[in-house]
């Protein structure tokens, strides 16, 4: 049978993960990888689960096993109404924040819209917004073009087609770690009144801050017209598939109907569940050990490079989050070096596969998060060993 | 600020579902509702449930809580295989069975593609496709007009569009209760065989018959161009959001690739106890249990119609499944009867919301699963004075 006859347009630009296509392919366990997005699975709060898992069974009986409202059930957004300091009726749950940008995408954004992005930037991102294909641009070019008046660049019409939104993630970024300034905030603000745009700001990592002083979300300087995602994953275990939205009602009410034919309604014992543990204020007490985990492990990757990187490679210094960014001497190609390292056994992933144009060849993200000391620092010096090779 | 200039052109074509928006207005536990597809909370295996919960975790441990494979979990997808007789690389488990059918969608259909349906159908079925602008046509129509070559009716070409699936719930469908038969399965097959469009087959009603025998699904009738639905919903408890995708590997691939931008990963705990529920036996167990009521309910339900609906009310006689469709005199509107029964404090869903053109205004769904046996007949009761008194 001829099966592509059947594929709808989308399918031509849907885009496989080459982060997961890597963990079809190598045992992770045999490895020393810095490719994954993975939490330390030591800060996974299992006693707190399973009591909760018993209480919420108790406390709430069948009603955790129905169906349930399509917004989330009322007590997970009651308690990141009080946590984020957000009315409400201002709150979606999400089933993943994947679903988050998904939804994003759907609801705003036709074929040919242009969406903004930072680059490099999140890949499950770009998955998405390639998948419905849109045109990606960079925030960077869409500035300098807007201060010098001449819309964008290479545009099929004169007339610059209407940007639906911009997409960042302001806190210890993926994959780069850095953080936007208030003042960087302020600016994209400023531009997104001016070019009458919405921003998409991801923020699965901002609670994860290992120094320096938190920058307010873009949210709460542009709260007309800002969706902020939030994210369990990092904060609670990421095998529960929950999100949020913040954002204004008129726009999360379009998101609401689209949801209802996405999956109906998330998970409901995962959301008593995660509503518990963050109410409880068990959340936080989690919280404290992952920040001091992974502060010492962001400091020891810094060390490791440090120690064993060969001249001519420089990296991100994050303030959070669990990724830094390696820019290699411009003749290193880390695509093509992706299979001596993993011969080698280390693995991480190509820096370019997190800019729109594939562009940035010379650069890698390492996760810093998932490896504990030691084995981090076998995979440091066998990774150094790999550039310094080339 | 101007919201609509942000939104896609398929929020245009976006529908809220009738059915949430009335649990939106109403309490339920206040009035008589049949209103729903809710399974009846009895059914839940809450006691199972405590016990596989804590399993799990022991036995996976931070496994269980640590992002997993966008096809399922491994063991998830093994205990599909081995319960169904089919290979586990034409098994990918979904976000719910609503999230396979939206799938299905965006990975098939482009904006003025077909789509097959029975009338009426599956109201969730309707609204994705509807999302996706999206030309829905009766199976009825189109095959009288393939028998009689002219085409689709009213097609804006003369050549008529590619029809890309079709689209059923050949057991005890909702909303008419009603099962194909063998020969209408076969029909079906040669139908999609001859015009080459593939079979999109939901069947989460499928394990609770209480008479009769069960008809081969059309899955194993066409393998090769069948995409079968499974759901957790009716067999474990809705409230998990687990459902399944059997189907060829070609076309499951690339549900596959969309879903890592949909939601990276179903989620993980709530596999592992799927896993387990199903692999154990207790899903066997509780299933017994389940069509026992449910049988109950049906005949009860039957009984009822026949002792309280006035002349000229007639209704299906479904062998399984949650549903049973009235068929009121022409003259009776039931979308304009429903504030009145509202009033009266009683709930259905009008049957024309489960016709594609909106037609059949006199009939209504009503749902035999969700009310115990006292409550059922003091709703049928009021229900059918409200028909009688218009």
């Amino acid at each position: 049978m001829e099966y592509s006859q059947f594929f709808s347009e989308d399918v031509g630009s849907f885009m496989r993960s080459p982060v997961r296509e890597i963990f079809k392919k190598v045992d992770l366990a045999s490895i020393y990888s810095f490719a994954g997005g993975y939490p330390d699975a030591a800060t996974f709060p299992i006693e707190d689960i399973r009591r909760i898992s018993a209480q919420v069974l108790e406390k709430y009986g069948a009603k955790a096993l129905q169906y349930g409202a399509t917004q989330g059930v009322p007590e997970l957004r009651e308690v990141i109404s009080r946590r984020y300091g957000v009315p409400v009726e201002n709150v979606q749950i999400t089933t993943s924040s994947q679903q988050g940008i998904d939804v994003c995408t759907r609801v705003f954004v036709d074929p040919g819209d242009v969406i903004l992005t930072t680059a490099p930037t999140y890949l499950g991102a770009l998955q998405s917004f390639k998948s419905y294909r849109t045109d990606v641009r960079t925030l960077e070019e869409f500035a300098s073009d807007a201060a010098g008046g001449h819309g964008l660049q290479g545009q099929p019409s004169p007339v610059a087609r209407k940007v639906k939104f911009c997409y960042v993630i302001p806190d210890f970024q993926n994959p780069s770690g850095e953080t936007m300034t208030l003042a960087e905030r302020q600016a994209l603000v400023a531009l997104a009144r001016e070019h009458d745009f919405l921003i998409v700001e991801d923020s699965p990592y901002r609670e994860l801050r290992y120094s320096g002083d938190p920058v307010p979300t873009i949210y709460s300087l542009a709260p007309e017209r800002t969706l902020h995602l939030g994210s369990f994953s990092k904060i609670f275990a990421p095998g529960f598939r929950l999100g949020w939205i913040l954002g204004p009602v008129e726009l999360l009410d379009q998101i609401y109907v689209c949801k209802q034919s996405l999956d109906l309604c998330p998970p409901i014992l995962d959301q008593y569940m995660a509503a518990e543990f963050m109410g409880s204020g068990a959340l936080d007490a989690n919280l404290q050990k992952s920040i001091a985990l992974y502060r010492a492990k962001r400091d020891k990757m810094l060390a490791l490079l440090d120690k064993y990187m060969p001249q001519g490679v420089s990296w991100t210094h994050p303030e959070g989050g669990l990724f830094l960014f390696l820019t290699l001497p411009e003749k290193i190609d880390t695509v093509a070096l992706y299979d001596r390292a993993l011969a080698a056994g280390v693995a991480y992933v190509a820096g370019s596969f997190f800019y729109p144009d594939g562009s940035h060849r010379n650069t890698m993200r390492l996760n810093f998060s998932f490896l504990d000391a030691s084995r981090m620092e076998a995979g440091i010096r066998l990774l150094a060993e790999v550039i310094a090779g080339t």
